[in-house]
């Protein structure tokens, strides 16, 4: 066993010195014997790794569907047990993870609370999730501050026990599963037409404030001749930042407030919703933008093959009786999550191999 | 594996014409290739469901008492979830059927709030019943609403992945696995005088408000010459719905305030705890009416086989002192309600036939 | 299996009079079989016990390792199931009895919060015991009532399943297995040295209510030639019980308020946390006592080998700079916990001699 971080690690002396670098410098601090260790950073995937890591999740996915397969799987890590730690609540992103780790037989303990009876007793945040790793080997945490997951990386590994952290959401900036979790969805919806390379993709909604779809962004600088279409309200554009990437990586993309016309033309629409939680603007609090949803009438004309994506949950952005049309992607796209996380635990305690083996 | 249920479901075109159709009209949109996949009325067991699901039951908790017999129990299903989604608080409930699932090898995910994070997010009740089903196998559900463990397997049903839902409790109609438990605990409460047929069984109470006891009269049907004695205060007396359905069914019943009269002529006493937190009426806020309360003395005075049984919690309706008593059913009858749950699982999930083989 | 608590148990008529009783003479109203069977004193500790649930601890600690040693130890105990009853919350209590359940194969139903739905409904404590009771067959409460652990396993023993009860600490009084974590991190931590006789510790800080402090004082009385330091300001001084318990039984043991003077005289420092949150006098509200501190520059001052504990939660006690040296034995400590649990719930479902034959 490796119980002690590299001394390199040592070397940063504080948090908010390593917090300030740029994230492509950090990179290394968060793997083991040249993999990666901690999930943290949509930054963290390159193009074979996530071709990797979604080849995985489709054989879990296929184990899973007989007894046999899922006893397989469950047999893998049953000598490992994780922590949830949501201090930010998600159903959909518990319930994922939870059951990934069910899969995959690890033993699961929670805290969904907004605080631990600790915290109440003076804790720091770094003793508690101390405590977390003194008696599990697995913490996936989902936290309403930006940088929290990864400063219980950077915690964890200056420690005797560095397990291994996953980022389930820490504030406005990272989610990056919900990202493995949408190029995986598109890879199984583009496995019929040689997947994502060379697809147009349109992203709709709230475009400025929508983790996913800027995530989501990012990501597809690994895949080749991808083209993006923007399409949202004055309001809700994409931000330069996204646009600086795209325009420095040569990815080509389109902007426009016309959602009609760009329905036609791609193979996959990735519709988000208005974050009205978040809303600084009091307008969005109330305004639907219904120009900005997708209905049953848009079914004739989508191209065939076109997939519609949507992270979930949703409210009016599209319509219920889109549901039963095989294109809407959205339920497979959810339960995808499961079998992403699953791929992505397997790949941290190094069984990947020992899943691929079942299919050799 | 049976994706998608059968196309005749998907004519019902919406949600309010099929509640508003009467229950026998809709019990074979709750079954699967010929048995019954979601459970959620008490009228969709007939006697010999009733007799093979007691069976099955008596044969789990025979099992369960030794390591290798509770070991065969939990090799069954461990490539199944469930989710316990309590949205009203049920502690009784709830750990009945988490060690039901337990029991049977399956990984349990809970949902135990009031509201979910999603909700919060604007999602429909249906989207997030949905979001379940894409992560487990089974849905276990508790809601103060009634009708809704109806509406989650009718909106499951028509879709890709129509898992079974259990009603565990939704409002004032249906307790369907309390029924059965009711059931198997007066058949193992008889077993040494041939079982329930023939039967006089006395219900003690809140007979109007009482879920149990409604559901258990409707159930009786399914036995030969069972007598019922309704003994409760004017203000509590059995509704004329439940006395109609006897009658019609010739099932003999007496009404009565006089409980002590009553005690030295049945062969169960099915006592009911005063629902004040249901009350409308001021009056029974306060009252404890004493006349049908089961005290040590009263010991003296019934059948020597004589069961006493309680859905529990109690209060003051039957006396501690009565518990050593060995007619005292109640907390076996609370233990029987997680064998017969998961009797139900396993015959849910088709896994009934390879129980009863380890005792052939 | 017996099922009856013996006959001499029902000579006790009510809970107040058996509470009434000096500690010796209830010792054996919670064993069975001639050992342990419900873990509510730490007096019911005595070394040869205390020697070997160490033992056990150790094997545990080693077998978890590898998967191999992970999977025998979690092979021991699947067909039992346990009960997490935290009315008052402890993350690091739960998580630690939690993840020893999973650690030996038990699954786990919880209730962390600080009422139960049949509460609401007006059930007694002692019902909601019983209904635990028949569903798991191990309960594991923490209460902030003094004497709620014992009497839960008083209830229990006199009914036809008395499962066993584990004190995860109920009050100012009792928190059995935090005694035996400290005991066992002393051994652990002089196993090079020859273990817990003959050394010299000192106590700092809060000694008039801290909990540990107090029991770890009365344990030990079972290991030859250990002298204490009672190291505290004026107004947390040890209380005389202790003191009186400790010339009883010819314990040395020295006062002082000079932290820094006894650093150099020991073999290990247990440190422990200024109470605010059972402050009664305002004073303590505020005031952090520095003087009673460990920096990392005292360090320098303490022994090679000498061990620095704290049953956490920290506050300011304790550096963050001091948790790097290697005689920072808190985090180990902590970990213990777990280890000590799962050989407590091994030792109480008589799987210890399984466990030790692994090492034969």
């Amino acid at each position: 066993m490796e119980r002690y971080a590299e001394a390199t690690k040592q070397t940063y002396e504080g948090w908010e010195e390593f917090y300030s670098r740029p994230v492509d410098e950090k990179l290394s601090f968060f793997k083991q014997k040249g993999r990666i260790f901690d999930v943290i950073f949509a930054q963290q995937f390159d193009r074979r790794f996530l071709d990797d890591l979604c080849d995985l999740a489709e054989k879990i996915r296929l184990l899973a569907k007989t007894k046999m397969g899922a006893q397989k799987l469950s047999s893998l890590l049953p000598h490992k047990r994780a922590m949830l730690y949501f201090v930010q609540p998600s159903t959909r992103t518990f319930l994922s993870f939870q059951n990934a780790c069910y899969l995959m037989g690890l033993n699961v303990s929670e805290s969904r609370g907004t605080s631990t009876s600790s915290e109440v007793k003076g804790e720091s945040p770094e003793d508690t999730i101390r405590t977390f790793a003194s008696y599990v080997d697995l913490i996936i945490s989902r936290h309403p501050e930006a940088g929290f997951a990864e400063k219980t990386a950077w915690v964890l590994n200056q420690t005797e026990r560095p397990v291994p952290v996953l980022n389930g959401g820490s504030g406005p900036d990272q989610h990056p599963t919900q990202a493995l979790l949408d190029i995986y969805t598109l890879q199984r919806e583009f496995q019929a037409s040689g997947g994502l390379d060379g697809k147009k993709i349109a992203m709709v909604g709230d475009l400025k404030r929508g983790r996913t779809v800027r995530s989501l962004s990012y990501l597809l600088k690994n895949y080749k001749d991808v083209t993006l279409y923007y399409v949202a309200p004055e309001v809700f554009r994409m931000k330069d930042d996204i646009k600086f990437f795209l325009k420095k990586h040569a990815i080509p993309f389109h902007e426009t407030d016309d959602f009609q016309s760009v329905m036609p033309m791609v193979d996959a629409i990735y519709m988000t919703r208005i974050q009205n939680e978040y809303a600084s603007d009091p307008k969005s609090e109330t305004e639907t933008f219904p120009a900005y949803h997708f209905k049953k009438e848009h079914l004739a004309k989508i191209h065939p093959h076109c997939a519609i994506l949507h992270p979930l949950p949703r409210r009016y952005e599209i319509e219920v009786a889109v549901d039963k049309d095989p294109r809407a992607a959205y339920w497979r796209q959810e339960r995808n999550g499961m079998w992403i996380r699953a791929a992505m635990i397997a790949h941290v305690f190094h069984v990947d191999q020992e899943i691929l083996a079942e299919f050799s």
